[in-house]
């Protein structure tokens, strides 16, 4: 066993206070990773504060982590000493059924074991990203390439890949018209990863105030959806809108922007059941669909895609102690796109 | 001008009176059609009792029209006095928007002509197939492939496409495992089809009354929703889901039995918004949608599939004068399984 440092919450509305975690001691095929940037996600604050039941505390949050190979375990081929690495949101699944067998492990029939919040064989949970270390099996090690800084290259790992695998799953490219409702952490990394598939981009979004940010990241188009007449102006026009936004929306309006055989995914997970009428999605043969992350194979091949079109997220780093601020600032949508917490200052 | 005997109703409450209506002078390329069977269809009682609202009366429902031609226009090319037709869900459409160029008249962007109480250019409704006579024009009448006896064949007009578009659209066939909730006018016609596509199928019925009925159709299995056992054993099981029932269900029970990628398909309409939660869609890559009859392309090589299949509708024939009668039975899921009327007895 090893120690690390941590920042962690032990009760749903408890601040973060930095604890010594300890991490498992390095198996034949593990991987050890001193963590230098771990992302802060909205559903690590869901997690944190129980909105999703089930949270056991203490509990560490963090599913977008990157860092350098510290040691690797006997068996390990994959990994060097040195290497940049990242880890997603989960670490381990089955690894045999159909789902893991197809190179998607997130759908495994006996279920993933997440990064943070999961029930370990002796009932603790597992423990994430905002953390100065871990130890994770090799077969969920991300390769960073080169030319992605690790910083902005930390929230590729849940918000990049939640994008991008609904996106290639979806078929956006060139001749696709793809809409992104909201302009947030996982938003304007979609704005990028679109343009980059070569769709026709457009933003969604409640104002115009971040306009000038998305078309600078690769919007074509932008839409203010406080504004009636979007709604009446983009009927049926997208291929592919991805709704990022984790509040309950009025969907029907959103369904009637779909062209014959488009798609709206949600990616949010919305408190309430969504509510649509069957007639909006009869009429142009429309479906509304879910996606969760991307398998890891895909997650590298997404790392690759977004080196090669120098694709990171748009951060602001933060110190370890500033977690609880950064939350708030989540919640408010005060966060030009992501929070990244240097390692460093733990 | 020329007059034809027809069914109709005269309010939202009335019962079918014996009328006598007009139909439109045959066009050069008009197709002139004497109805010899007319199907009962659910949207039928929806719109006799203007459920869905925008009734116009007096109201000839019918879209499942079936008969021969008595006489065509001077351009017409494809049909000859004396040929079997049949004509379903809609009379005409722009022809030129992106959907009609594709064959998918359906989703046609200017709205299709429906083949009952749509509105004409003067205003007054097209009148459907409770009737003796029609007039179609040329591109919206389909050839009824001889091996299809005509009763059998009118309800594959509506019911039939309903279910073989959706069923090739997402890939019905071999190693696929297909559900249908419901084994009714639409349901039953459903089991035939998934099976002679070579999928494997399951019917998903309130009871297991019908069971018998199903395995002789072509079903492999048949669960009773009722059981809640059902929901757990079928879990993640198929690939797609056709829910041809248009009362509201509980659609997440139903989303949780569809495997990775798997399709929910919405064929009724009912009265109340769907509400699913988004973890249902999120698990499993799901998708809820909708889909509303076939192309005229695919109408076609629908009942050339049924007829080198010998698959057409169960039915029971019924006089003019029961179609109030008729509609009741239909509300009480009392007929095996789809009424159909006798245009001689008009």
């Amino acid at each position: 066993m090893v120690t690390a440092a941590a920042y962690a919450v032990s009760a749903p509305d408890a601040t973060f206070e930095k604890v010594t975690i300890d991490r498992r001691e390095l198996g034949p095929t593990d991987v050890a990773i001193d963590i230098k940037f771990a992302g802060i996600c909205h559903s690590d604050i869901h997690t944190a504060r129980n909105e999703w039941k089930g949270t056991q505390y203490p509990c560490v949050p963090g599913h977008e982590i990157v860092g350098l190979v510290s040691d690797v375990g006997s068996e390990v081929t994959k990994f060097k000493r040195g290497d940049r690495v990242g880890v997603g949101c989960f670490v381990d699944s089955c690894g045999v059924c159909e789902s893991c067998v197809a190179g998607e492990e997130q759908y495994c029939i006996k279920g993933v074991v997440a990064t943070y919040n999961s029930p370990l064989p002796d009932g603790s949970p597992t423990l994430g990203g905002y953390s100065t270390h871990v130890v994770v099996t090799e077969g969920f090690v991300l390769s960073i390439p080169d030319g992605l800084d690790l910083d902005v290259a930390a929230p590729l790992l849940c918000a990049g890949i939640t994008l991008y695998s609904p996106l290639k799953h979806w078929g956006a490219g060139p001749g696709k018209q793809v809409a992104i409702i909201g302009m947030g952490g996982l938003g304007h990394v979609g704005v990028k990863i679109a343009n980059a598939l070569g769709a026709e981009v457009t933003v969604l979004s409640q104002s115009l105030s971040k306009e000038e940010d998305g078309k600078r990241l690769g919007a074509h188009h932008y839409y203010a959806t406080s504004d009636r007449n979007t709604f009446k102006e983009l009927k049926n026009r997208f291929d592919l809108i991805l709704n990022t936004v984790s509040v309950n929306l009025n969907i029907d309006s959103y369904l009637r922007l779909l062209a014959v055989n488009g798609t709206l995914v949600e990616l949010g997970l919305p408190e309430n059941p969504i509510e649509v009428r069957a007639s909006f999605l009869a009429a142009n043969r429309r479906s509304l669909a879910g996606s969760m992350v991307g398998g890891i194979a895909q997650t590298q091949e997404m790392l690759d895609f977004c080196a090669e079109h120098g694709i990171g997220a748009e951060i602001e780093v933060i110190a370890a102690d500033k977690i609880d601020e950064a939350y708030e600032r989540v919640l408010a949508s005060n966060v030009r796109y992501r929070f990244v917490i240097d390692a460093a200052t733990m």
